[in-house]
């Protein structure tokens, strides 16, 4: 493809800028739940918006299949419909009182992207199917990748039997009530063969604002984080009065300080030697049923999530976190119970995918960065099936997970024609 | 008095053990909640309590008289009832689960006294009075002595508009519903004259395990500690994606973590130092309506309670406090909104009752320990008003504000046996 090529794409792109924005004013409507947007995953939010993107697809022409994980498959056939198909993936699912882009964005933009090619008439050489996934933000269940890892026949064991942490019903419980069909996913069967994937491609607000810190509107992403998580940890120490002297104390909540300094001080030390990685305690609290201003707390409860790009790296940090917890136990008199543990393995990128999408920023002109995913994704999962794998970032302000992401729809195209342009360029 | 005399004593006291026992089950009957008991202050619980001791003391022929506060005064008339009176007194109300003793254990220990010394048949010089104190423990309205403040009308401007944290009902309010005179209150008016008292005593148990660790059953107090106190504090910053990296967070939890830690080790330095003091954080969390596993928590809230037994220290406590502060705010880019503060001025035990309380000790061969009280108590307020005031703190196991207190009936009763040889020997 030359230079007029490129022009073309990007052209097609953007004519599709109000088919993109009214999509997007859609799905907010859809998920209004102020502040911000709610699509709970298996619930009324996610539901609401399968059925928005289902309708666009529709009237764009495309195929439509659901699966056993009630994922929605959106499909402009190719020349060779028997040849491994491309895979347009993210997830439509939100986290409570999010944004409206984290997710949907890939969506829309797969629905764009298929809508340009067709504006060029081009037909590609394979199946492009435009995937919308099922519950991917693990706040709701705690499990990563229920969507995609459904498709995959790799859920891990025992994940249809985890409560929505709102609704206190299984994941099977909310799969049936999506049309879904749990027992099949008991049963092993997967909708999406690996070996009949070409490749998997996913399009994602930044969740960072290094974008925003450059200047650029789009980055190429260079790996996915593994994490390992604990949900649900809890420190036991000794609820006491006010005025105990220090030497007494079995105090929960200055453990679980202690805890965080020590977990931030393993990041700036990563960080130090260039060794990239991120760890949370995103629930870090007392216990409103019994704390109070003049009394010592007696336990404490929070969530770790550890992330980082490599596999030997995720291994050491397991490694010092259970050493910090030791040190602590001891010095504190308390208790670290740390509940169930989940993880992910790191996902690679495809280093053709990605140099492919470089080159699609340049040919495009479109200012682009090179970057480590800072949150995890549904591609991760496909990655470790062994699925050549690749993404975008779009520029977007203020982060995610929170009513106030905001992404411009320039930035969006930009990403979007780099997505089409490896679509109409890339290898069948 | 020689050492017949306090055999006496010790014999009259003993001999009240089931008139204690009684009384203490009975407060327990009325408080129970389970675990532990509640006696809230101006509420159902301290009600019933009130009621319980009100009836014991009439059964012992003690004079009953309520003032604007609804404190309970019990009083055996002196020989001369024109001189100032001594005030053995301590509160009724408790934590919500907390145990029988904490409070309670003080009012029991001046109703024994009184019925001892009629059992000996002395009719003291002046009035004694039991005063059954209200609304002492400030997790309820986080107002530090409000029955003995509002009693010698010193309570602080505001303090009657302050809400129940459970009710949010204002302390006016409460006091009415229980037969006092909030508009009293509010114009000033007075039930005690400092003047008037000859001295204030108060048993309380310990509220650390510094007798059990000593293996002795009373200590004379040396000091009771002021304090200052942040009830409702936050800490600002953002709310933003797990994946964030370090350098752009905001992070409040963590803000929350290093200020403990920086608390913690003010405290140890201090030890180290031999300059006795505590620091409490007892609510520490997380907001429970948006916290998650994958998300950086945007806003974090603590309690703080300092206490110190000089004012110069306090002082010096409070500006560290800030110098912590200040240093959080620029390194983590977040901001601390401190709410209200509350102090409690340092209470000065009378060296003279101090050396009294020590010598009936020596005088009933019972082992003492001199020891700073690691609690605030209402005697701070008396001492506040110039009110000559002693305390005596009698073993007690797995400290207090909680189900598990555990004071033994013979520590209490060597308690009250050097209670009661003070009022037998003490001049009026």
């Amino acid at each position: 493809m030359g230079p007029a090529d490129a022009a073309q794409i990007a052209a097609a792109v953007a004519e599709q800028r109000d088919f993109a924005r009214t999509l997007f004013d859609l799905l907010r409507e859809d998920g209004r739940d102020d502040p911000g947007v709610t699509r709970d995953p298996y619930g009324a939010g996610e539901q609401r918006a399968h059925a928005t993107v289902a309708e666009a697809a529709r009237r764009l022409g495309l195929g439509i299949e659901r699966d056993a994980a009630a994922n929605l498959y959106m499909t402009r056939p190719g020349r060779d419909r028997a040849a491994p198909r491309m895979l347009i993936g993210s997830h439509l699912d939100s986290v409570p009182h999010g944004g409206n882009f984290d997710g949907a964005a890939g969506v829309v933009a797969g629905l764009v992207a298929l809508a340009a090619l067709a504006r060029l008439d081009r037909t590609p050489e394979c199946d492009v199917t435009v995937m919308a996934i099922r519950a991917e933000e693990s706040i709701w269940f705690q499990v990563s990748y229920i969507g995609s890892r459904g498709a995959l026949g790799s859920l891990p064991d025992g994940a249809l039997d985890v409560r929505r942490n709102d609704t206190g019903r299984t994941l099977a419980a909310h799969i049936a009530a999506c049309g879904g069909d749990p027992d099949g996913l008991r049963a092993g069967r997967r909708f999406l063969d690996p070996q009949t994937l070409r490749a998997y491609l996913e399009l994602h607000i930044e969740q960072a604002p290094s974008l925003l810190e450059a200047g650029r509107p789009v980055a190429i992403c260079t790996g996915i984080p593994g994490n390992f998580r604990y949900p649900d940890a809890r420190i036991e120490g000794s609820h006491d009065h006010v005025g105990l002297p220090r030497r007494f104390r079995r105090d929960a909540a200055m453990a679980g300080a202690e805890f965080a300094m020590a977990i931030d001080r393993l990041w700036e030390d990563h960080e130090a030697r260039g060794v990239p990685m991120a760890a949370t305690l995103g629930r870090f609290h007392t216990d409103p049923a019994v704390h109070g201003l003049t009394i010592v707390p007696g336990v404490f409860h929070f969530s770790l999530d550890v992330r980082a790009y490599d596999e030997t790296v995720l291994a050491e940090l397991d490694r010092a976190v259970d050493a910090i917890i030791a040190g602590i136990e001891q010095r504190r008199g308390v208790v670290f119970h740390r509940g169930a543990k989940a993880c992910a393995a790191v996902g690679a990128v495809d280093p053709a995918i990605r140099t492919a999408l470089t080159d699609a920023t340049a040919a495009l002109g479109i200012p682009s960065l090179a970057l480590g995913s800072p949150a995890s994704h549904d591609a991760a999962a496909f990655a470790a099936c062994g699925v050549p794998t690749g993404m975008i970032f779009v520029r977007n302000a203020n982060g995610s997970h929170n009513p106030h992401e905001a992404m411009m729809l320039d930035d969006f195209l930009a990403g979007t024609a780099v997505l089409t342009h490896w679509l109409a360029t890339a290898p069948c």
